[in-house]
């Protein structure tokens, strides 16, 4: 460990992932050395539209380029990988993972042209990294994919432990248990701050254990009288393993559709975390070779998302598989928040076409867990690391809130408990710490391939002509004399049918022309106001005959 | 009773209600007189861009005006009484209603100027109305607001029987009792039909009672070291009456905030349905003089609706309601599907307040029960009404199915169950049923004034607009020689920020002109085709730069 400098500070903040789920980088510095952890995206929220993805700011790491040593992923979830490629274009900085979370990475690197650019280093529970005078250790987690790990990062300081995404498991599936004995132990070495995930922060009790779900899969299979086609989290490996594992259990073959699962089953069976049998893998067009109990379908789609390969099977849509009366489908993944009405409509239309589902409300025992701890798992983490400061991280602002009250519970300070924003920073100096400046820290909205060139202005535009529409005015005016010399026309997309609002539209016309008319009269003939007259008084008349405000757009021309 | 005739059939169809929840309009013909249960209104789903309400397609009332005898309306929810002002706007039919029902629908008949033309007909539950050949009689039953209740129509093909909402309460608010006597009397005499609400059809077990959630507020009032401000349905007139109880048990004076509350609040004591005691309530402008431990305020916005007052006190932007630090807010009320991420929102900006906030997860013990019966009530409506015929009615396709098996696993034919979508008829003679023809069903949209003139094509407008926005491109060309006389200018409205994207736009104009002068040397001047190339060529260009594909709009003129 190097040696204190009395003049250096330990800052910690979050660039993404407080007051909110998703997006998650937090980094940690002393001196002169920045450590990052996770460089994750967020699905937009409603009011983001046409947003493909978001992404943290990373100004600050920018600014201080030179200092940024290195960016640690916790697990391969799109939460905490999938703002690499933009990151990575902007800031050239080795990324330390472990063998699958790597792998998934790397698969993503190549798609963006980066892979030949990026420094990757492949750590194991057990590597220790020297980051400048950060020294950077790692313990094994469990959780909803393999390979997670929690980080220790040591400074002259003291030490920072971040927990990534956890839940206690002792009946894991495949072996992947919580480090507890390490986990002790860095507590008993004494940890100056603590960084813990607050997602489940809300559930009294304790999350079930991943192995529940492999009986409850094998007596679905078995009693299905048909086919079986059951959709999840492509990254969820454990369940994919327990999937796979019930399949051989009834003597069924397996296939896999939508291409993340597809992606996923490669990459976890070449890596070695995924076990699947010789021969129990087939190509979905040998599906309606097999007698119809003999086969699993794996498939994404268990949000409902409306181009996933479950909701074409249940649109009829899909290329190679059809659902058949007396199919068997299980959603195996429970709704997240806003995606309730989509997984409604992808389960009802699967049983208009016969199939008999298993899902969330109608499932009595369950066939879906959690990948977070819950209360009870929180506080034995507080208990265990013992921080003096605890920070939670990982979720909207109530989560975090209700993680707080948990360290107090557990005997934490209440001063000594930082709820965050993003950007918020908390300087530690000699044992102390304290709230200290801002720094940039926001939503950088991807669309298409533009990367924060859309702003609010452009989302307030869309959420305007979301609502009512858009009205193009076009008049030619006279050069001479300001007289109408051709239209106005109107053009109106998204506001009226046109041919059931012909008199509407007429009228319209009407109120422009006397608008500008009436100005002209005046000696009014500077566009700005011209443009503002005609916007106004056919504002006032479409909204006190339709009550609607659609955008008008006027376009003056003179010849 | 009509004597019969055997011409003469019973048809039984929904207009709305079935495979969705919300306006409910049910519609039992017989002969030539037809009843018309209910008449509600839907709010919009996500891609139902600009949309306020969502109506029933009523074509087929209209066709039949003359045969149409009255709406029947069961209870004062808005997904059952919703769309009479637009109904009765084309078709002026008398309303059958119980008397808190009928206030509301008043209130609604005023607002929209119908009131003095529209017959009122209050009944109670024990009524008998001859509508033509079709006897209507009542029952009282417990649901989520006060006076509703279920529908006896008898026809010379036999008696239907239409339950309205409802679960079965047996220690009920305010006396409001299902009158399990007169339902099984309604049974024992033989039931051709039943429609039964399905909502609740996929949970197990029995719905908790209303007067559970009594005993809770009046625990949390006590413990509220400051103000209590609860949130709920407006409609919830038994909620509304404990959260008095509890106030009055706990000396607290009650203010009332949203318009809708302060709306059911008048109507309900007026009718003698909210029991306030006298110097109860007060004035918002008056919360300020009490001590903060001796008010309690009953708001709006349960669901986390933009503008309702609770987001707004969330936000402080209430006129007249300020959230201090400590104060404890109970949000009385699930979120329904979609809304989840509002009401978290909501929760998390008061949060920040400083407020206690409980709520659902937050929340041990439940501060909100659900109005309609789980399955054990579902199953003992079928029991105690034992009809030969069974429809699902009022749910989600899931939910009717899952009532179907419900209607199976307690003895009634498979055969003898219709699931229906809008507009199925079932026919009904001699005493067997056969799905007959599909009628005109379907959603008519409304926004601002406008009834119906959205549709399809303007929606999709909406969605392209709200996606990647819109360019439009002005061009004047030269009558003689086709010569680009001004522009090509490019005007663009959320698609991106101009002033980051000057080079693209730039760019793009190069684009037209090439487009427009390579077609003019090739001496294509058809407008049609000249607009439809320098969509196509924009529309590439801008795709391969950017990923997005705005709508486009060219504007060519000439001179």
């Amino acid at each position: 460990m190097s040696k204190k400098n009395n003049q250096d500070k330990l800052i910690i903040f979050a660039l993404g992932g407080v007051g909110e789920i998703g997006k998650n980088m937090y980094v940690v510095q002393y001196g002169n050395d920045i450590v990052v952890v996770d460089a994750g995206l967020k699905f937009p929220e409603e009011e983001m539209l046409g947003i493909d993805v978001v992404i943290p700011d990373i100004t600050y790491l920018l600014e201080n380029r030179d200092k940024v040593r290195a960016i640690l992923v916790t697990h391969g979830h799109e939460d905490h990988i999938g703002g690499l490629p933009y990151v990575l274009k902007q800031l050239n900085v080795p990324v330390y993972a472990t063998k699958l979370t790597l792998g998934l990475i790397e698969n993503k690197l190549k798609e963006a042209g980066l892979l030949g650019d990026t420094k990757r280093i492949l750590i194991h529970a057990d590597s220790e990294v020297q980051l400048g005078s950060i020294r950077a250790s790692f313990f094994k987690t469990n959780h909803s994919i393999p390979d997670s790990v929690g980080v220790s990062l040591d400074t002259p300081e003291g030490s920072v432990v971040h927990t990534g995404d956890f839940k206690f498991d002792h009946t894991p599936v495949n072996d992947q248990y919580a480090d507890l004995q390490r986990i002790a132990e860095i507590g008993k070495r004494g940890v100056l701050a603590l960084l813990s995930d607050s997602t489940n922060a809300e559930r009294p009790g304790f999350t079930p254990s991943e192995s529940n779900i492999g009986k409850e899969l094998i007596d679905i299979f078995r009693n299905a009288k048909q086919r079986v086609v059951v959709a999840t989290f492509a990254s969820n490996v454990h369940r994919i393993q327990q999937i796979i594992d019930a399949a051989m259990e009834t003597r069924r073959k397996m296939t896999v559709v939508g291409r993340s699962m597809v992606n996923i089953v490669s990459i976890a069976s070449e890596l070695g975390y995924l076990h699947v049998p010789e021969g129990m893998l087939i190509e979905p067009e040998e599906v309606n070779k097999l007698p119809a109990d003999r086969v699993v379908i794996l498939s994404t789609g268990s949000q409902g998302e409306p181009m996933s390969a479950l909701t074409r099977m249940a649109r009829s849509t899909h290329r190679k598989v059809d659902i058949l009366p007396g199919d068997t489908v299980v959603i195996s993944a429970t709704p997240i928040p806003g995606n309730e009405r989509y997984v409604g409509r992808t389960v009802d239309e699967l049983m208009r076409l016969g199939a008999h589902v298993i899902y969330g409300p109608g499932s009595v025992s369950g066939v879906h867990v959690s990948g977070h701890g819950s209360q009870e798992e929180l506080k034995l983490m507080l208990n265990l690391i013992r921080p003096k400061f605890f920070i939670p991280i990982h979720g909207e602002y109530r989560m975090l809130r209700h993680h707080a009250m948990l360290a107090e519970a557990v005997g934490i300070d209440k001063e000594n408990i930082f709820l965050l924003d993003n950007g918020d920073t908390v300087e530690f100096q000699n044992g102390s710490a304290r709230k200290a400046g801002k720094l940039p820290a926001g939503n950088v909205l991807i669309d298409g391939l533009g990367v924060g060139d859309v702003g609010n202005i452009v989302l307030r535009d869309r959420k305007l002509l979301s609502q009512d529409g858009i009205l193009v005015v076009v008049v030619t005016l006279s050069k001479q004399d300001g007289a109408i010399m051709s239209g106005p026309d109107i053009i109106s997309r998204g506001f009226v049918y046109v041919r059931e609002s012909e008199g509407l539209l007429e009228e319209a016309n009407k109120i422009v022309s006397g608008t500008l008319q009436k100005l002209m009269s005046e000696n009014v003939n500077e566009w700005a106001s011209l443009k503002t007259n005609v916007k106004d008084a056919l504002g006032r008349f479409l909204y006190e005959q339709t009550r609607r405000r659609p955008m008008i757009l006027p376009i003056i021309m003179e010849v």
